[in-house]
């Protein structure tokens, strides 16, 4: 019997753990997993014979310890930053590691080590960091194969509410962390390539520099640009591509509407309000605009957004309940982001009923015999429930794969690594097609962002 | 004799040089200047029989010792970040200081040794700080000794070209660090209080959250907001006032063009630009713009900010030479901010012949005998030439005139500290009004904030 140690059973674990129950009986697999509270992976792990929920203090290095001695392979589901004492028992345990996280630099520094003592140690292996990276270098390796020379490329991610349950004028919900939502874009500008010029976006610009994108059968969305577009140029074998930008996939008018938090300052984390606790919504946004009390709210608002009266961003705002005088912040000492995601989470939080979606589209431009041709390659998974989600399925699926993979012997080079070499994605790729996570190629004209080219 | 020991010769020290060799004779005084390269305080001392420049190293603990070990006091204008060295040796060997520098968390440290040995640490005693706290301090003394009530402080200052050198479409250029102009605003939002409510302009709307003020003589101003505006709040003994609030003053229009590099990120120092040594000053424009090699830098430009063919702002951009296909940034890895600066100094030098100019304005509203009053105060000072600048004066006369006070035994309350008690500021004020900064208090009907008073 093989032991499967999976660390952490959060919102990403549903088809994780799925995956290895289903296969337990046939695999010869005893799956342990451990977090600090049991409860949700006894309700996951639902009394399977080839399972237990161990109470496991990722800080308590006895515990940990024990733990991992007795695994074969170890899967860490914990936020990123809790990997690397248990990746170190790992190493000195002779245990293999996958983690759906970035590659950290403590992580990367185990490499030698790991690769020294034979040791697989899967990293990036979810949905963004994960089937973006297999699904983007299958088509590289196959416009490679046929002699072309990638010339642009593009990829965008989104994590959104599923057009059966998308029925608020913003037309979306949180699926996943809605921190992360409200302060994505800061810290920096947003750095990428086109046509062999760098470009930067200030943040104050962000959600002003949109780019389209239609999917088949799912219709249009916006995408804003990320900070780390270049993060992988070189990871990808693509220093001399021309264009390269990866990008945050919206529906259609998000990104304007979006704008006018950041444009007030209402996304600002860098600073607490002392007594936001006692703040109405309407004071929150009220310390934002100027003193002027015979003036309302709402038209200093309008005012200094320069919103026409028949705006839809207007409807988008009276949505939220921003302008209520009644609803409390209940905060104490938060920042602005703190308060704005209880404001949003009120309004954009699944519902029981709803199912989210998650949305992947590519772009891949590139020379062959003295032409430019184009391929559009996009996925689109929507999730089955509230524990069945888009997001545990894309994240925690490949995972698994790869866990089974290492398990049988079939990912054998060690080291620190991600998923990015053919013997890895082809077979994960081939088997999530089975789970119905499907990329579909498209050959389109080729287009770049030259307008002599059209 | 008694013996005056400046340390840094720099822009700031030629009043404050000339203050003392003019008393030198009278006062029985010996000024020592050392600084690393010894040239301008020579050429600053002009071989006065009773002054000598001394090569000085800041960070050359014998020398530092040995120099102010032959003084009665330590001036020091270094950077701020400098002075802390010489002041543990001024504590050591028993020796009181003056800075025009803000107190730094270190400085303040000394604060009770200074008591016990019985020594003046005089710091923020330059024109912002310094001048502000004295100016605002006696008239916020004067309203109280007649039983009145503070409810509203603003203060404005800055720093800029004289009516008669202003010759460009910005009506600004450079009177001192260029760099603390560029990055000005960033790295939060601005705070304060109006009538009551905390209020917040995060960086992007700075420039767009503008008030205006006008000097008898001088015209009219803008101020946008300074991040600090509640810092000197418990200083002043100012905790129950309802209005609070700090600016930086620009000549009208200033604000609204430079808007224009903030939206698009010019103003950013967090990051740096590979290429930017043979980048000319439009690929840099263009590295904030769409890619679109069919429409103009200008037009996109034009475009993105939705600027008006016949808006003065563009005639602002073209003043800069910003479009110049020819001009070179030649600055190896740099920010854009710091390539903002280099184009910018290219047109907002200050001519052999240009005069600068410092204003101050402060708003008091208070209340009295049940009813609402407001006294504004307004100090304007032009410099003489490139040499004796109306920063240098403002600066450095502070300084001198408490260094004497501090030698002559008139200020003696010891301990690091700034100058917003009576005895130190009122002395102060009327000997600067002898050299022509003289402030001018005008009873103004109380607006505030609050038009339901007008």
């Amino acid at each position: 019997m093989r032991n499967i140690l999976v660390i952490g059973s959060g919102k990403s674990t549903s088809y994780l753990i799925q995956y290895f129950l289903e296969r337990a009986e046939r695999e010869d697999l005893f799956l342990t997993v451990g977090d600090l509270n049991v409860k949700n992976a006894e309700k996951l792990l639902n009394g399977h014979p080839r399972s237990k929920a161990i109470t496991l203090d990722i800080f308590n290095q006895e515990s940990r310890e024990k733990a991992i001695k007795a695994s074969d392979i170890v899967v860490s589901m914990l936020p990123a930053r809790f990997h690397i004492e248990a990746a170190k028992d790992c190493l000195k345990l002779g245990k293999p590691m996958v983690t759906a996280s970035y590659v950290s630099k403590e992580m990367q520094a185990l490499d030698e080590e790991a690769k020294s003592k034979g040791l697989v140690f899967m990293n990036e292996i979810g949905v963004d960091p994960g089937i973006d990276h297999m699904s983007a270098m299958r088509v590289i390796d196959e416009i490679r194969d046929k002699g072309g020379n990638i010339i642009l490329f593009e990829s965008f991610c989104g994590g959104l509410v599923a057009p059966e349950s998308d029925n608020n004028l913003w037309n979306y919900k949180f699926t996943w962390n809605p921190r992360n939502v409200v302060v994505a874009g800061q810290g920096g500008a947003a750095k990428f390539l086109q046509e062999g010029t760098y470009k930067y976006i200030p943040y104050n610009r962000l959600f002003r520099r949109t780019e389209f994108l239609e999917i088949d059968g799912y219709g249009r969305f916006e995408a804003y640009a990320n900070r780390d577009s270049l993060k992988y140029q070189s990871v990808y074998g693509l220093d001399d591509v021309k264009t390269l930008y990866r990008g945050t996939m919206r529906r259609v008018g998000f990104s304007r509407a979006w704008n006018m938090f950041v444009q007030l300052g209402m996304t600002d984390d860098s600073y607490t309000i002392d007594d936001s606790e006692n703040m109405s919504y309407r004071d929150f946004v009220n310390a934002f605009l100027p003193y002027s009390p015979t003036d309302s709210v709402e038209l200093k608002f309008r005012h200094q957004l320069k919103i026409d009266q028949d705006d839809i961003v207007w409807d988008k705002l009276e949505e939220l309940d921003i302008f209520s005088p009644t609803k409390m912040v209940g905060l104490k000492r938060a920042t602005p982001a703190q308060i704005l995601q209880k404001i949003l989470m009120d309004k954009w939080t699944l519902d029981q009923e709803d199912k989210d979606m998650l949305v992947m589209y590519h772009k891949f431009g590139y020379e062959l015999d003295g032409k430019k041709h184009q391929i559009d390659s996009t996925m689109v998974c929507i999730g089955e429930d509230q524990t069945y989600t888009a997001m545990a399925k894309t994240v925690g699926l490949p995972v698994a794969i790869a866990t089974l993979s290492i398990l049988n012997g079939k990912i054998t080079t060690p080291g620190v690594q991600i998923p990015i070499r053919k013997e890895v994605y082809s077979p994960i790729l081939k088997e999530l097609e089975t789970h119905n996570i499907v990329f579909k190629d498209k050959v389109v004209p080729y287009l770049g962002y030259n307008s002599l080219n059209i």
